[in-house]
């Protein structure tokens, strides 16, 4: 396996002037980080760190360290977007505070040192230990790179080292990994900030080990002497079961060719699967993870590009069960879904991976938050009856820092450098600088995208280069025109990209033109629930239908087949455009319950919003898959 | 109120020599009854009459002893068809039995003889003792009118004796009611047979008590010491909660205009308020049924005339809530439909009533039998993905011997009578004689309904004699013709009924010829599981797609709105016509899950069977409710 030879380019070196995204990462930062950290330390999630737990106390949750180590990552990173002494300041109090809780061993785990401290390490399955880990290693690796300060990051090294004591082949080592995969990942990027190979190590130790037979939970139960795993309650709830597919442990991970249980987990280990490859070189890992992504994409994935299909797992259930009401879509799987698909992206350029991560971004990732950057969606379903609404905070609040984290990087996922190749993969008004062989080159999009289908891209090297610029032409178009210096060139894409291979001039300049009508998405047939019914696309965006707009009961309104659909800048706020178009309702005045015609229809103009924009007006119905008739 | 002038003629008196009708007649006396017997016998329902229960046996169920008592009803029927001499024999013997566990103070149920003596009359909220009573006073009228023997009749009216000392507004006795309707029907039945106004004040006290506040239920768990009612465990299910509403006791019968709750109970205490009415001229017990008929007929029936839209309460939900494939629509409760229907017929002769019998009778009662006349449905659903079969028996057996009883005495639906008219309700081949002021008239009706619309009706009467003769003009037919004695009649029906005043002499004979074509039936646009679908009907029989026929996935079928219907007899066994038409699948060949097209449809050929004769063959899938595109 060869190595690609383009990185992503960091989002600390990407200004982003976007319409689309600017505004919503200036809210992460002023609203949802210091609104999720307000929680943190309102529901002594951060107080936590000073171990002075008693019995008595409320008991903290096994996975609060989880929530603060994610505050601080998204906190990082927003410091990288937008110095603030105050929150630097903040952050460097919490990390204090974090590193002030670990053991002389090099242990640091709130739940397990104040609460429970001889269960260390005996149910892996459900206790989220080396999940929080993971997410303290990514926060760690995070505040170094945007601030240089190595405090957090070598207190993780010291706990990473302990753990590779306690974990791996040898005798007296447990060769167990944890149920919630996330510090594997965390370990490579604990590795790729330290060059310390133990790390990369200990994660392969941790992804081969998985799934290998006798299954580790099962054996740890033994050694527990039978006694219940911590969420043993939760899976005897009605039409819950416990299985190893759970936590995708069932089989060898390069095994498992259909993706299965919990979405999240699934997400984290398939990432790092795709890292462990790149830095191992380890094809069959890649080729179990493309054979898994070709399975959730073509059976178990929702048009919204959100994953998961029951809250009784949060997760995949069967092939093509793709309930609207009742999705979990959790934006935490959204956010997991684009870690993999750019990982993916990074092992071979197709631009059905940055499909993914568009339709991702603009519609189950982005739906996550609300317009005033407040409130959160933990599950995002695709047809409500009115009582599904964002919240500020949940007991189990994963999503909101999840979030929040992938909004300070966004710019992480536009472009992509090799030593003489610039990628552009997401059309997003913003700016940059790469280094190449030839010299640096400054890059800059102007574009209105994802309303208007006209990219303007800016080559500015330093001086003439060669140099290879790919450019992705997005799946969801159908028509596209090219121009280079307003030169039409012929639109050639393979695998979704364009390249255009010359010497570049200051002044030089390309553009796209995305032709972005309208359309009307069908499901496959063997989606029972979308069955006669047809969703509204324009661009990457989905639409939808609200109760707002469109009076109750919007699953008796049938879209017309022949109906015009029209794009209407209607006054909405942030320049969102609405889709108009005719459909029809049968009328209820009829109160015969049978009848042998239909009952009288009348025509009435609908409006779409995008479906990431439902639920912040006033509260009611929201549907996407939309009734179709003749 | 004034009492109306037409009695329905017993079905002692109505011979029944039908293609539709008469095997199930045969083959419910031949298998069915003795099948009943041999699963009464072989559980110990029959042998608990003994009392030899002894701590740690097996125990009784509270209802056991309703299931003999209609064995012997409908048993008793039987015999009246076609006399047995050994089910005569073996009725008998069981009366015997039934009678030998009666106490001295009359007192007759065995539960509560032998199990828990001294929780008498302590639950009547769900112990079923007065239901187990009603049902045995009915066996002990039907065995008194078909046999002429006393023996049960004796027995019961003493069990109604004591009754009536327990139960009374007097100081001493409880001002209780049955959580369960039945006896209070059963009293009305007992008080025609024996004249004794005593049980006709019983029922109305029964009837009058129901729902008065503080409900009794509450106040006999008071009595209890707040000690659980027999299905209290129950109720705490997932899904179930124990309201007023279940069991018709939330308000005072005659204020009730919602039909709520467990639906044969409804159906039982709603006959027996026509019945009341009837019997006292109480117009306001007729007026409050009205009200709930078409509450039920509006939102709440299914197309097949099953009532009852979920298995958590056996019965009632919301408006317009009829899911299809999880329908509860048990047997008993059609059955109990029927009645009711048949009551209100007799207290208004409207057509509406008679068709609600048809579509019963020829859907949701006959599907609870299978073709051989060995296996019953329970509940009744209108769509099943292949795990839902007719079964021998079931611990709560309720269903088998209901349709028993009303499959021997079909006959009693056909006709009535009054001084000086005929009503012919129902078209199946049979004939009887009736008394009228000017002698006796012979009846008879030639006709292969309902694959036939064809209907003759031979009027015969002793001597020439003026008679008005009413005919039902079917609900669901739209051009029909009439001839007397080859002249063609104009069709001027009022409520369903055309009147045929003139004098009849021998030779006389009536033409009918319904218009049958093959009908598109819709729902009301406000039951959401029908939306974008439609419902094929032929005269009154519902027709329904199986797997054997048309492979699986049937809900993947989209029938064409112009498709031509075609109805051919195609070898079915017992003359069932199919419906042949033209739908599409669409192809799931290209394992795109999202695309902007629909994808390919390939045509075919769908068939179409009675849905009552669903579940005969190979087992499999089942769809009434197809869904339908241009």
């Amino acid at each position: 396996m060869k190595r690609t030879a383009y990185r992503p380019v960091s989002f600390v070196d990407v200004k982003i002037e976007d319409r689309f995204w600017s505004n919503k990462i200036r809210l992460n930062r002023e609203r949802t980080i210091p609104a999720i950290y307000k929680q943190c330390k309102d529901t002594g999630r951060i107080d936590a760190f000073r171990l002075n737990y008693k019995p008595g106390d409320p008991v903290p949750h096994v996975f609060w360290d989880s929530d603060v180590a994610k505050w601080i990552e998204a906190a990082s990173y927003a410091l990288a977007n937008h110095y603030d002494e105050n929150l630097d300041r903040l952050i460097d109090q919490t990390i204090d505070l974090v590193v002030s809780a670990q053991q002389p061993d090099g242990y640091l785990n709130t739940y397990f040192t104040v609460v429970e401290p001889e269960k260390r390490w005996t149910d892996l399955r459900d206790a989220h230990e080396l999940y929080c880990a993971g997410h303290m290693m990514e926060a760690a690796v995070a505040h170094y790179q945007v601030t240089g300060k190595r405090k957090l990051l070598d207190a993780m090294c010291r706990y990473a080292d302990h753990i590779a004591t306690v974990f791996g082949p040898n005798p007296g080592q447990k060769p167990g990994y944890c149920g919630h995969p996330e510090i594997e990942l965390a370990l490579i990027r604990l590795y790729r900030a330290t060059q310390e190979p133990k790390y990369l190590e200990l994660s392969r130790f941790f992804v081969d080990e998985r799934g290998k037979s006798p299954n580790y939970f099962d054996v740890e139960r033994e050694v527990r002497g039978g006694a219940d795993s911590y969420f043993d309650a939760y899976f005897r709830e009605p039409g819950r079961t416990y299985t190893h597919e759970y936590n995708q442990s069932h089989a060898p991970v390069r095994e498992q060719t259909r993706v299965t249980g919990h979405a999240v987990r699934a997400m984290y280990l398939y990432s790092a699967m795709v890292d462990l490859a790149l830095e191992t070189r380890d094809e069959s890992l890649l080729t179990a993870c493309k054979e898994l992504w070709r399975h959730l994409t073509e059976t178990r994935m929702y048009v919204t590009a959100g994953i998961g299909s029951s809250h009784l797992n949060e997760g995949f259930t069967e092939d093509y069960d793709l309930p609207n009401e009742t999705a979990y879509c959790e934006t935490c799987a959204a956010v997991g879904f684009v870690f993999w698909n750019h990982r993916l992206l990074h092992a071979d350029l197709d631009g059905q991976f940055s499909d993914i991560i568009e339709r991702a971004l603009y519609n189950s990732v982005i739906s996550g938050v609300s317009e005033d950057g407040k409130k959160f969606f933990y599950d995002n379903p695709l047809a409500s009856k009115g009582n599904h609404h964002r919240r500020e905070w949940f007991d189990v609040s994963c999503c909101p820092a999840n979030l929040s984290r992938l909004l300070s990087t966004i710019g992480e996922y536009l472009y992509s450098a090799g030593d003489d190749e610039l990628i552009v993969h997401q059309y997003i008004q913003s700016s940059t600088e790469i280094q190449t062989a030839g010299g640096s080159v400054r890059v800059r999009q102007i574009t209105d995208y994802p309303w208007d289908g006209k990219v303007t891209v800016q080559v500015t090297p330093e001086r003439p280069a060669d140099l290879t610029v790919k450019l992705r032409l997005p799946g969801w178009c159908k028509q596209a025109e090219l121009k280079v210096n307003g030169q039409s060139v012929s639109v050639q894409a393979a695998k979704g990209y364009v390249a255009l291979r010359r010497q570049w001039a200051p002044g030089d300049e390309i553009q796209w033109i995305f032709d972005m009508p309208v359309e009307r998405v069908y499901a496959h047939p063997s989606v029972k629930e979308n069955r006669g019914r047809v969703a509204i696309q324009r661009g990457p965006v989905i639409y939808c239908l609200e109760e707002a707009d469109n009076g109750k009961d919007l699953d008796g309104l049938y879209l017309l087949k022949d109906a015009e659909l029209t794009v209407v800048s209607d006054g909405q706020p942030d320049g969102i455009p609405a889709i108009y178009g005719t459909a029809v309702r049968f009328s209820v005045e009829d109160r015969q319950l049978y009848s042998y015609g239909e009952k009288k229809t009348e025509t009435l103009r609908i409006r779409m919003i995008p479906y990431f924009y439902w639920d912040n007006r006033v509260p009611g119905e929201m549907l996407v898959w939309i009734r179709e008739r003749s």
